[in-house]
């Protein structure tokens, strides 16, 4: 039972066919989200697919229920700073209300800082509430500085 | 005198003749960023460059001393969230310490910022120090969030 608990849960890239699956529903629990149709959400999944591993974006399926019940991001940020050195910056983690505390929160940061360390990043970073910094602290963050955000609408 | 201030400091894109200008060095004002060999700028800059406008960097060059004296950049992560939304990243931003006071931050601040406006951005974002708190304030910006980084050199 526990072996297969393990299997349901691998973290995986995101597939253009997981629109079927929840992932827009499960965004929804983090922020605004509407409902996307089919050809806006293929043609976005396209433009980011064509960054290649510069950015990634993780899901946890469960295999038993079809549905995306976790996700994150990261893309690569390309400097001059750090002679020449890349950035991984980690956005739009959730995890479905339903299934916390299995980890998996951890699984897919602990994929996406891997996909970032592979890729020659010197660091990785994001911006989180403060409610959530023990959990990015267990997961080896350390706090850094302040967000400053600016909104258009 | 005054119009010849104004028309020494406009903000304008990074070319890739700017290397010889003393850009490289202006950066090692913000952070560790060792000398960088013209080959290696130069694929860095199309790397950058072949994203068009979703990664920007922004300098302003004194025209009397052919020097970049500022810069700053921005890149546009393109979300499912927020109705397939876009966020703008600033980053590495820095003003010569000969020139402070000259109101160059801002001006690079209001290009990147009116960059993601232009694109189609819903906000943008960065981080900074508690003590750089004030400043962005004055262009715009809130206290929204804290940052966590992790490290892998």
């Amino acid at each position: 039972m526990q072996n297969n608990e393990k299997e349901n849960f691998t973290p995986r890239r995101l597939k253009i066919t997981d629109n079927k699956k929840g992932f827009i529903e499960l965004l929804q629990q983090l922020s605004i989200c509407d409902s996307i149709s089919e050809n806006k959400f293929e043609e976005r999944f396209r433009e980011i697919d064509s960054l290649g591993d510069d950015h990634v974006i993780c899901v946890i399926e469960d295999e038993i229920s079809g549905k995306i019940v976790a996700t994150g991001s990261v893309f690569i940020e390309k400097k001059f700073l750090r002679n020449c050195g890349k950035v991984g910056h980690i956005e739009d983690v959730v995890v479905d209300s339903s299934v916390r505390g299995k980890q998996l929160g951890k699984k897919v940061i602990d994929f996406l800082t891997d996909h970032a360390r592979a890729v020659g990043c010197y660091k990785v970073i994001l911006d989180c509430s403060v409610e959530n910094r023990v959990f990015y602290e267990k997961c080896g963050f350390k706090e850094k500085e302040i967000q400053m955000a600016m909104y258009f609408v």
